[in-house]
């Protein structure tokens, strides 16, 4: 079985709705073989409410939506679920729900051995890669562990923007957090996805796509620039 | 004795040195009566060029300062320290320190115990309060809890900034970070301290003081303004 992950940087781009950006993505992606997406809610505190919206764009692409949240064993759901989306929102809280669940074994056994397609998007891309140590989100809950799925052994820094020279905020820029991370040894490669800008995964190959770019940083290398279509398949390799 | 906290939002101000815009709030605060500041280097990864940064600073008002990475023993050094300077850089990185070096006990206990003044800035202001639960760093690191000192009750969100209306951006704003945080039942107020703000704590009197004001949030309450000379005592009172 194949691998196949579709990682959006962003739900929503600033004047468009809730995943408007990325339908035709989603469509290729799934294409006609899906029928019903189990959705993770998890990211956020209103379930029913982020449901309703995910319900919306997936339906309008003829996707049946079901949450995760509305199931007595959601172990079981992921055990049958034909495709799953993780929706963003809070990575920290998303993690420790997986953790909380039971699930983090359980989706990672369906998308590396039974080939399930995984759409995530923001945090839910975040929770796709090695761990959530390049998140932007606030820590707002202590998880189990920064230990993430694992279905890619690299990091993703969703969101990713430069640096604004016209800036008198003194906080640490994006590229400044990224590169203190790298100062750890064993850190693993960080891909910095723009908004608008997709990492898409199949097996062995993964391609950036999208609107936008993607920036890649790793540990004592300069980073480096990539555009729309370009093949970062030497991420999969295992450090 | 006397609990006496200064908690800075950053170090440095956009056009200014370090530690230049609260010099003369340092100088009060330390008084004649201090020496010798100890200096916790533990946020950044380069201990040697952080203590040169923060020697001359200090050394300029007038104090020597010791950094703590050069002691043997750390937990000594705390306990015979006259006054302790936490400086900012990553917050994972440094309560990880904290804790890896047993640091959290002993510098509590010389705090709210013996009464020794504490200086913290951006994530030295962080682990000042009950949690990390709302520092802007990324968390390039695990540390075995998000517990800080707790020195205070209530949490510190450093480096605190409006939304920005001509932002196409779609990361959260901060308000909607620490809105989520307090989607949590058990959360304590946050004090949102603006760049330029600082916090000034003699016993049971806690002060707005600085060239900026703070925005504070509580659980299922609106946000309030506080401006420099508020007195916000109310804060110290345990929840
Ligand atoms: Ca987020
Ligand atoms: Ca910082």
């Amino acid at each position: 079985m194949t691998r196949r992950l579709l990682l959006i940087s962003n739900s929503t781009t600033h004047g468009s709705g809730y995943l408007d950006h990325c339908k035709e993505q989603i469509k290729q992606f799934l294409t006609e073989k899906i029928q019903t997406v189990l959705f993770v809610p998890y990211a956020l505190h209103d379930h029913e409410g982020y449901e309703a919206t995910a319900k919306k764009a997936f339906v309008s692409l003829g996707y049946q939506l079901e949450s995760i949240h509305r199931k007595t064993d959601p172990v079981t759901a992921v055990g049958s679920a034909e495709a799953i989306f993780i929706g963003g929102g809070n990575t920290f809280r998303l993690l420790n729900a997986l953790y909380d669940k039971k699930l983090v074994t359980e989706i990672r056994r369906r998308v590396l051995q039974d080939g399930v397609p995984y759409i995530g998007s923001s945090a839910g891309s975040n929770v796709a890669t090695a761990s959530i140590h390049t998140t932007n989100d606030m820590p707002i809950v202590y998880p189990p562990s920064f230990t993430a799925l694992s279905l890619v052994p690299f990091n993703i820094n969703p969101h990713y923007i430069d640096p604004s020279p016209d800036s008198k905020h003194m906080g640490e820029t994006r590229e400044a957090r990224i590169n203190q991370f790298h100062e750890y040894v064993s850190s693993p490669p960080v891909l910095g996805i723009r908004e608008g800008c997709i990492l898409l995964v199949e097996d062995k190959v993964a391609k950036v796509v999208g609107a936008n770019g993607a920036r890649l940083f790793m540990r004592d290398t300069a980073p480096r620039e990539l555009a729309t279509g370009d093949d970062v398949s030497f991420l999969l390799k295992e450090c």
